[in-house]
């Protein structure tokens, strides 16, 4: 527990000076890990954890002499590599050691020449691009937000919003990890089947016209489990590296046709974009939050519940989606707030995703990848995708500009951001995760 | 041409004997690939190529000078690692000349001196063990039989089989690619949540009372697409390696509880097994087949439809299904076969999934593999899954020795085969894909 306050001493700063900034998303409380190279460059990916306004490369620091030992040292010769999969994999000890090796060499009151060592790794976030920082293996995306799962449900089945099993289990479907970027991708607008305009005609086939996006939470798998040997809900967390912001695009009208009876398919394969830093749970410690559940809804099974896990389980993390139309970036116009949500509203826990997602005997592996849902809140300026906030389309939200939107439109980008604030603790951010839409592609 | 009637020839013979035999699922017209190594050794694994009884170990031949050259020796060499993604990577054109020549270098009259260098790289198939032969980034799950898609719809939704999309879309869906093993691995039977008893009562938990197989074809994509670039559905085949056998074991109890409202998720993820055998459209070539489709049914729309998918997008593969209970296995009574299919069945084609999946921009890679969902025949001998079998559990099955089964229990081995076969050509085979039901875990 030493080890755990020193590294969330929210009075600890930085000799780097953008990391003492209070609106910095980067204090050296976080210590997110990314993979990263110099912009433009053929350069070879690899880990990088932030620090204010700048990477700590752990390729280099890895190879300095005096800046690891011991298990830090094993961590962050894994976190060099192309992916951190095999970061990932070392587990919860191996991350806080070098949390922590990394918390004493980047703080003020460092040795000189441990501060020495670490500046000559040093590279400025403007200075870098990102990759997509795991292989994902599997992709999984839940469906953990009751708001969210009314708000759509009453789209899509009037008479049956919310399904019977909603509040028995945290809902869950296979996602595609191919077509997985990260932020900044460009999001080509999807060609494909909708509903037929009446009964007996054949389906409508061509650009979505009901293009949405959905702000989710990611979240990386580190050492995963052997097929058939659940993890258990105490233990989940131990199998968790960190999360992420994640847009899971949504092309609604091509959704609505296909998703009978399996599920979503083309509607949600053509991208999926994530922020490129990942935030571990040492570093949202102090934003644990009780789980809120309405009362007079049932106890979860015993898989599923913990006293742990109702009174420390949620994570009071913003969430805040905001879109820049082409015409608003032309003007210079800031990009304006859509939706203001966050991440305590979900109904079930990253460990009960995890404990859920192997109870019959799936294997996780490191990488694996699983989205939360959709992070709608209670209320309207609190829905996480235009399909809620504009109410299928038909109450178009109006931008400061006069614009309106019922549904993305080319040019449109959107912005995800998150951070933790509260008195007495340092601000835990996220950084971004952005997307810009490019019309779909000329078909014959 | 002439390559491709050279390896077609049905006349031609191997100086491996074995591969000469009738009933061989690996004649010399088939060349299958696997990746295998001796078993219970700790050899590194590397593809293979079955011929009769017998297997050319693809690393040991590729070494050997004077077996290959050309664009046939860079597939040899891309076939020997441990998956065989990269060889999956080259195309149609590589792994036409590795075919061509390992069939001129396997005939009677082949070259005595290319003879006797190939001799030394066989090893004996009951000498070896398999493994998954492609590291899977996704898989997709299809459900392309008209008539598993009524008789499961039928139980699932009484007043609503078929759903409105199935006969103008390949309906299909994310899987689990983690869990997949090869032909061989003990599936243990899941535990999960399913349908509360009474409606107000808390889900029954426990191991899964419903567990099924469904018997499917597997596809392994070749060369890959880029995010935003669909693959025309005259170009399809060309993406696709080969084809194998596959159970998709699934927990029906814990399905009609999760899968609404987006799909099945761990009543299909705890396992999912695959042949180890790929079967390449080229060896399959002599047993295209028209597509039938029911007159009156609509026409596929134009990125789904062309004559050449209608006269001969179809393939007449034969599909058994066998059952060994425990008892049985004890008694030494052979497995009795519960249902015999085809796959010309399949409303639609593998050229088909690959032009539709690809059509809103997602992107396939080498490796990536679909399933063509359960392969049911119009009669009830020819249900590929016990659900429709029995009629959901009502019409329990009754095996030779008088053993009924609803559903499967632990001990029962499930064997599926798969072969073409008719005057004129010669046979191919798909060899086995089996897997063993073990007693769930003690829950606590």
């Amino acid at each position: 527990m030493t080890q755990l306050n020193e590294t969330h001493d929210p009075a600890s700063r930085s000799w780097v000076d953008s990391a003492n900034q209070p609106d910095s998303d980067f204090p050296i409380q976080n210590l997110p890990f990314a993979v990263f190279r110099r912009k433009g460059s053929q350069e070879s990916w690899r880990g990088g954890v932030a620090i204010g306004e700048q990477i700590v490369d752990l390729a280099l620091a890895a190879r300095h002499p005096g800046v690891f030992e011991g298990m830090a040292l094993e961590a962050a010769r894994a976190g060099s590599q192309a992916t951190l999969n095999a970061l990932m994999a070392l587990g919860p000890a191996a991350w806080s050691a070098l949390r922590l090796a990394l918390s004493r060499a980047l703080r003020a009151s460092a040795r000189a020449a441990q501060r020495a060592a670490l500046e000559t790794t040093l590279i400025a976030q403007a200075q870098a691009e990102y990759t997509v920082p795991a292989r994902i293996g599997d992709y999984t995306d839940f469906y953990t937000s009751l708001y969210h799962a009314t708000n759509i449900g009453k789209q899509f089945r009037p008479d049956n919003p919310l399904m019977p099993n909603f509040k028995w289990l945290p809902v869950g479907y296979h996602g595609r990890a191919s077509s997985i970027g990260v932020s900044g991708q460009p999001v080509q607008r999807p060609v494909g089947q909708q509903r037929p305009l009446a009964e007996g005609q054949p389906p409508v086939f061509g650009p979505c016209q009901r293009l949405d996006y959905e702000l989710e939470l990611g979240v990386y798998i580190g050492p995963g489990n052997a097929q058939g040997q659940p993890i258990p809900l105490g233990q989940a967390e131990s199998h968790v590296f960190g999360l992420c912001l994640l847009n899971d695009w949504s092309a609604r009208d091509i959704q609505a046709w296909e998703y009978q009876p399996l599920g979503p398919f083309l509607s949600k394969n053509f991208a999926t974009t994530v922020s490129p830093w990942i935030v571990t749970l040492e570093a949202l410690a102090p934003y644990r939050a009780l789980l809120a559940r309405p009362a007079g809804d049932p106890q979860p099974l015993p898989y599923l519940d913990s006293t742990e896990q109702r009174t420390r389980g949620a994570l009071d993390i913003q969430l805040e989606l905001t879109l820049q139309t082409e015409k608003m970036r032309t003007a210079g116009q800031a990009p304006a707030r859509v939706a203001l949500s966050n991440y305590r509203h979900a109904y079930w826990t990253v460990a009960q995703m995890v404990a859920h997602h192997t109870v019959g005997g799936c294997n996780l592996q490191p990488g694996d990848f699983l989205g939360t849902g959709t992070l709608s809140g209670p209320t309207l300026d609190q829905a996480c995708a235009l399909i809620e906030t504009t109410g299928g389309g038909k109450t178009p939200f109006r931008l400061p500009d006069g614009q309106t939107r019922s549904f993305l439109e080319d040019g449109d980008t959107v912005i995800i951001r998150g951070w933790c604030q509260k008195a007495g603790a340092a601000r835990i951010g996220f950084g971004q995760c952005r997307g810009t839409i490019l019309p779909a592609r000329v078909t014959g």
